[in-house]
């Protein structure tokens, strides 16, 4: 019902995940109405992302180069290693802006139940430059699940008789937060991490 | 902190209604995952969204042709002639799938506080549309709004010594609606529109 090219862009949308068929026509139609200079741009970057995008060698971020800017750049600090489920979780760490050491993509969690297991994920990786690398800490930042838990006991277990420190952020209750809307798991966090400021 | 193809996606689907920061991230990281066949034909169809879409020279509706695939179409009513706002609103009709007549896209409504005046929408074209083709009847889709009355109003009063029959869809109560939370506009507009059934 629609010309071809219409079509085929709400198709394409239609692939990009929580795009609907009622979202990818409405994005498909606003698309008519976008600047030359951007829809060249968009077109462009669509083709580059599969030819240009690859994974940092080192720590496994997302890098158009061998080695992502973080760990070409020689000012941050090469003895600590933070270590992350996802390229999205660097560029968070990366907007706080207080954190000035290195990255280690997992690329996932281990989870038994969905079929992921510590060798599907980047933990050999992380071993390898620890025992490589002169790392002083690693910081486990994932997410605090069952999954996340999991990588996390399971990396301070192989990480046992390495000189290393490990450390895990802490988890307790954001700012802003009432108290009484936070689930008990939360709380449960909270309490166990408490920091003595006595 | 994105590599620069990323940071690209990122701002193009920016560029997109309804899509903040954190939907183009999701969205610009989640396109790295698809498949080189459908990025080809996104970026393809992106580029061709310019140049071959344009609009239908008789309707006004969107067309890779001079004339759309409707107003092609011979096998369809030519004496009759829906009068729509937008192009997707004929893509709705045509869904529904049992009108079967021409229709004639105004590309908004006349709205004088947004300066949108008679003059800014397609009327003078469905004006000559009438005069020159056949048409017996014309009946205005428009939506129930301030905007759509007047434009319905203007329509008519053009039309007056014209020998075309005007009609408009009914208003009224959709279907599955609890009567109670429907507005009372709906509800006036319900009880203006009845038919008679004895």
């Amino acid at each position: 019902m629609y010309p071809a090219t219409i079509h085929n862009l709400i198709e394409c949308y239609k692939k990009l995940p929580g795009i609907g068929e009622k979202t990818a026509e409405r994005l498909a139609l606003s698309t008519l109405q976008l600047d030359d200079e951007i829809l060249n741009l968009f077109s462009k970057s669509l083709l580059d992302s599969k030819k240009k995008i690859k994974r940092c060698k080192k720590c496994n971020h997302l890098s158009e180069e061998d080695l992502c800017s973080i760990c070409k750049n020689t000012n941050r600090d090469q003895n600590i290693i933070c270590v992350v489920e996802e390229p999205k979780n660097v560029i968070v760490f990366e907007k706080v802006g207080t954190y000035n050491g290195l990255y280690h993509v997992l690329d996932g969690l281990i989870s038994p139940l969905d079929g992921v297991n510590p060798e599907d994920i980047k933990i050999d990786e992380l071993i390898d430059r620890i025992n490589k690398e002169d790392i002083e800490e690693i910081i486990i930042a994932v997410k605090p699940s069952i999954e996340g838990e999991t990588t996390a006991m399971y990396i301070s277990k192989l990480l046992e008789n390495i000189n290393v420190k490990i450390t895990r952020i802490a988890h307790g209750i954001p700012l802003g937060v009432d108290m009484e809307y936070l689930d008990l798991l939360t709380l449960e966090m909270a309490l166990e991490d408490r920091t003595d400021i006595s």
